[in-house]
């Protein structure tokens, strides 16, 4: 389905700096990320791009340094490794190697099919000496075989016939120069690797950390049978060797494909065992460019079949939300082990770090449409659960655990607490993200697997950090003193309402989920310990969990004493200051009430019963007013929730103002890499805002809002066994079911049973709703 | 005066490892520093002190390492520099030299006569070729030349006769290994230092820092005139060569001076002015030892007649305080540019810094008995009242100044904000100190040319920091939000009791002043643009200050919250943990009622007038049980505060605990450096606590309270240019007024005129106040 509304195309992008279109054309599999370079100048100083491969997991420790250091604080950064560029060519035409002396190198087109996940691209190369050819690279990752890259390239000469000499070759060459930068978004550091080749007849070689003991298993393969291509050794270094004959009538092929494993392919190999690495690479010698392709793009198309969402009104929407639900995928790490860095596969922001966001902006989108993938993002965390286990102990909290707030390998990685491991949260809201998981799913394998001891170690963590208060008006309340929100402008407080009522939550779910394992699985709670009393001490602080309430103001508060903090002018701010961490001390933020992100009003969306609209719109007036949305978090939260207060043009508007941010480069900072988080949220605002999908009283209820200038808005989610299409329109909004057993769901009020019989149903929709 | 009372004895002491007699017989003069090294083996890898020479506000800089940068965040660590030691020798005997064979060196005996400030040392020194000598060394640093340290040796051979070589040099070597080191009490850092020796007959240099951009001069010169001692060079270095022949019946001696400057005298050097260090120098051509000795030693004597204590039934305690009070007088700057390093001059802790403790612990000691280096102190604070008007800016505080937490040059040096820059009382801390300053001298001209400024500056601060409150118990009030108070086990919180009355305070300060300015500088109110709304918005702030309390209990509150925290059960703490700081991470500290140090009880030391004993006796109870005293600021505040709620046992505990903290090595990192501002509280235990000094309601009042096995207290004030010796005893406390105006000042509600023809008044003490 070569399909125009699938594809992004060079000439259609405002940005073109290197670095945001290696970005942009980033390809991945959630194993892999391969940044689209620009393939002869990665290595050149002058090139302002970031090259790059990265493999998910694979990172390298350096000691964080502090000047002041504490007990417990984090001790080592982890690095998500940037590893050599696969699509680096050296050329040498009239004795001129390009890599000692730059050729001029000119993007002519980049055409990414995301309908197929190939990306094409084309570029136009001048020799020292004068001769021009073109270069295009027909590549992708594949979805079919998590360890395959492979990329062909096709060269034709412009303007001279002739011999020209080729090397791909990637000893690795520590590209990365230590960027200085106070911006903290950014990567710190850089990693450095050593490289060894291993006893194989094409080159295989181990990439290895120097600090946190890790290598990985890499395999590059000539694919096809040509006398040009020959594997030889320059410097020892295996390398290979294309000797093309250029005419400007013909243009010459090849192509290779890389096999990208992990640490476990790496020991198996060291081991004599058979790695998939090693099965990849046979898979290689078999298959061509075509066929590998083909097995590929079968797995894509299953995801759009998921996974789309048509957007009818508006074809630059429609494209850039393709474009997230897309990126996400090619983010997500599917092996239990791994989860979905902050940036995606696609750049070292945030050192490639995973953080609550997984869980609370993108898991949802896969929760509905992949949900096999949902699982494996939740089993990285329950991998992690001993690491959590042991972060809890050192935080002095003696049952259960504590997860970091960034890390790769399970360990906090935070080196500033008060917006970091104070974050705790991040325990309730994978408790939410899990039990999310489970309500929409059913799998009660995995809730007796993994999911009811994440549910059960998080809500042990609450009993031990909280305490019941015995002053002021939080007397008898159980407490959550000197936390942080998700609002990272507001530090260090007690009783944050988010942090409250998400713990709140996580203990419930505790109680509801102990109940249904003495149900299913009895043994567990005994091998787990939890005895009655401690469901009980469960259901009590959930009962008794503070949440501040103005009620003068009727505004729920974001904590204790945050209506005694003045409100920042953030009207009379030059733009430029924003956003504001990089212009302003924490204690100057801290002291005001300002949100970076929404906070309180996260809690509003999650838990769409607790409030009215009447409350809502107040507390929504409130910390509007506050934010400065320099978290890019943010705004699918405002777009949301102005749905539900029937706001339908500032849903919009916080929709398109951020639907859009790394593909327009909203931020300035997409070079860095996706934002992954955000794009999560933009299929939140279409899912959760325009159509308004949550769960009601009564079960899985839809609040439609189709903003007035789209005419359609399609998508499908599964539901416990089901697959049902939501198609929105401005009249009606139609529910069909497409497979599994009945179902109702509910829409303004309206039960809307689906049946295999009679699948589909249309709630028309009346103005008052809109 | 050869008074015992006075002397420091090695043999009295129970620690005798090398960094711990370093410490305990450095000596100072407020801007040069001496650690008591072992003279042969500083430079040894296997000797476990610290030599060094230290000179005050000389120091180095190096950029702080932050995990995660923010704006704002203090730049560069302030690292006072570790100097080569001035004591050290090499010695040549039997052509092994003792620098790079090690020799046998075995401390035989110190004796330190505080009186005069001389010290008196014998080593037996054993050579690898079996040669015993003694080498015995009286030194001091003079208190009537800033700039001389003057060594005099004096060796005997013990069982042979014959030639050694003896050299004397000083070619800087960068003996700091970094010590790795979890404890942040420590320098966390070294320095290291350029030497270039500069055109001159005697060697003379220039020591330089690689960062700070600042150098010093050094001049060492030998005393008298001896052809044994020739100024020869070795590989270029200067260097006096010293060819002594012993022999068992008759010492040799030779004596050293050096004269120590700091950058102004490097700068008079270079522009070919005459520099301090070289009138030093010209003046060290025309004395002996023993004249320069009776310059410093009558200085030390006055110093003695103006600051001494006598206690009487306890020796050991007697010689103790007398220990604190003259390091006190060695550690504490005296040139405006200067103030007190949390070490003294004795040592790299805590990088030499600055802290409140200056104003808070020590000052009052200077001001009472050396008021001019107490106005020398407050000058320091003067010179860098712009940087911390740059400091406020940057904290985005539109008026007045914002001090640094910890600093030498008056930038901040702090690394850890939330108990760095976040602990503002500093600010109030220091107007505090100027209020008293101005009180106890009546120095109208420091009023007028820097009191005014500081009040004023500082008081402007929190009008900018604070607000008015529109919520809850503080509505109306005006609040102080986000901010540590001197508790470092608490941080981060809103209305800190302290910091809030001690705001108060400085606001109301800056009204009285500015009252008082209007009559006699009506000038600079103009010049300093104090509006009469700015007067007024400074009364109605202070006026309207939040102070939080507990009504129901009758409690002043820490902050606002405090109640809601758990108490932390120090009781049950395995005595091992303590400090908590060392074994908790911060976040766990801050979540529970546990103070490190007198918090809200100092400011009830501060303001006596501010609560009846019923409250203090509530409020000290209360805090006692939280307070783990792991900051060696505390007991002295709690040993004050018992005797005002008459319990004189628990006073002579807290003040026993914590008189002789380094000479007793209590908190076993004496070798890092003295407790300066530790001594300054025992100064504070006895005047303020036992005598019961403070500013009652008619002025100038005692309420004493002499421990049972005691006789007597003797010690002098100054005041408002009169001198009051005061002698009490178990029946009575006398007052004499030993010159100046007449005073009346109150015992026991009951005034005692003192004038200088009824000088003395004495008040007997009946049981009830005991």
């Amino acid at each position: 389905m070569a399909d125009e509304a699938f594809q992004i195309h060079l000439q259609q992008l405002k940005q073109k700096s290197p670095g945001f279109l290696e970005t942009i054309y980033a390809l991945g599999n959630g194993h892999i990320g391969v940044r689209a370079s620009n393939p002869l100048q990665g290595n050149s100083p002058a090139y302002s791009g970031k090259p790059g491969l990265f493999v998910n997991g694979f990172y390298d420790l350096s000691p964080i340094h502090y000047g002041e250091p504490y007990y417990g604080y984090a001790h080592n950064n982890q690095t998500i490794c940037e590893l050599p560029d696969p699509r680096y060519l050296i050329f040498e035409v009239d004795g001129v190697r390009s890599d000692k002396t730059p050729y001029n190198v000119e993007t002519i087109d980049k055409t990414w099919d995301m309908a197929s996940g190939l990306l094409d691209e084309t570029f136009q190369i001048t020799t020292p000496t004068g001769k021009t050819f073109t270069l295009t690279l027909d590549s992708f990752v594949s979805q079919a075989e998590r360890h395959l890259y492979v990329v062909r390239y096709d060269i034709r000469a412009l303007n001279f016939s002739g011999g020209i000499k080729i090397f791909k070759r990637h000893d690795y060459v520590n590209q990365q120069i230590p960027r200085a930068t106070a911006d903290i978004r950014r990567a710190q550091r850089s990693n450095t690797l050593m490289q060894t080749y291993l006893p194989a007849t094409a080159p295989i070689m181990e990439l290895s950390t120097q600090k946190s003991q890790l290598g990985l298993l890499v395999a590059l393969r000539f694919l096809g049978d040509d006398p040009r291509v020959t594997l030889t050794t320059q410097n020892d270094v295996p390398c290979y060797q294309i000797n093309l004959d250029l005419t400007p009538e013909r243009s010459a092929q090849f192509t290779f494909g890389y096999a990208i494993g992990d640490v476990h392919d790496l020991l198996a190999f060291k081991l004599h065992q058979q790695s998939n690495v090693e099965a990849t690479v046979a898979l290689l010698k078999e298959q061509t460019f075509e066929e590998a392709f083909a097995a590929s793009a079968a797995r894509t198309q299953q995801f759009w079949q998921d996974s789309d969402i048509v957007i009818e009104g508006d074809s630059s929407l429609q494209k850039g939300i393709r474009f997230n639900l897309y990126h996400l995928f090619q983010a997500a790490g599917r092996d239990h082990l791994t989860a979905i860095p902050a940036k995606g596969l696609t750049g070292t922001g945030y050192e490639g770090h995973y953080f609550w966001d997984t869980e609370m902006y993108m898991l949802p989108f896969f929760i509905y449409t992949q949900p096999e993938i949902a699982k494996a993002l939740l089993g990285y965390r329950y991998t992690t659960l001993p690491a959590a286990g042991r972060r809890a102990r050192e935080m002095a909290i003696s049952a259960g655990v504590l997860f970091p707030w960034r890390t790769i390998n399970g360990e906090e990685a935070s080196a500033y607490y008060p917006a970091g491991t104070a974050q705790i949260h991040i325990n309730a809201d994978i408790a939410y993200a899990t039990d999310l998981y489970l309500r929409a799913t059913g799998d009660t394998d995995f809730l007796k697997s993994a999911g009811f001891e994440l549910i059960l170690n998080t809500a042990r963590f609450w009993l031990a950090y909280g305490n019941y208060a015995t002053y002021g008006p939080q007397r008898g309340h159980f407490v959550l003193n000197r936390v942080t929100g998700p609002d990272e402008y507001t530090a260090m407080v007690d009783n944050n309402y988010y942090t409250n009522r998400m713990a709140k939550n996580n203990l419930a779910l505790a109680v509801k989920y102990a109940d249904k394992m003495a149900k299913i699985a009895p043994e567990k709670l005994t091998d787990l310990a939890v005895t009655q009393d401690e469901r009980a001490a469960f259901a009590e602080a959930a009962d008794k969990m503070y949440l501040p309430y103005d009620a003068k103001h009727k505004i729920k508060l974001q904590d204790d004493n945050a209506p005694n903090r003045p409100q920042f002018d953030i009207a009379h701010e030059p733009a430029t200051n924003f956003p504001l961490l990089l212009h302003y001390h924490p204690l100057v933020l801290y002291r005001y009430q300002l949100n970076k992100q929404a906070d309180t009003l996260m809690s509003a969306l999650l838990f769409p019963l607790d409030q009215d609209e009447a409350q809502l719109k107040r507390d929504y007036d409130y910390y509007e007013k506050i934010t400065t949305h320099d978290s890019s978090l943010s705004r699918a939260v405002f777009s949301i929730l102005a749905n539900r207060i029937h706001q339908p043009q500032k849903a919009a508007d916080y929709f398109m103002d951020s639907s859009l941010t790394d593909l327009t480069d909203l931020q300035g900072n997409s070079e860095d890499g996706i934002h992954a988080a955000n794009m999560g949220g933009s299929w939140l605002s279409l899912v959760y805002g325009f159509a308004g999908m949550h769960y009601g009283k009564s079960g899985l209820t839809f609040a439609p809002h189709l903003p007035t200038s789209w005419q359609r808005l399609k998508f499908k989610i599964k539901y416990r066994g089901r697959q049902i299409a939501v198609d929105l329109q401005q009249a009606a909004i139609t529910f069909t079911l497409l497979h599994g057993k009945p179902l109702t769901v509910y829409c303004q009020q309206e039960p809307c049973e689906l049946t295999l019989k009679n699948p589909s149903k249309q709630v028309s929709l009346t103005d008052s709703t809109n």
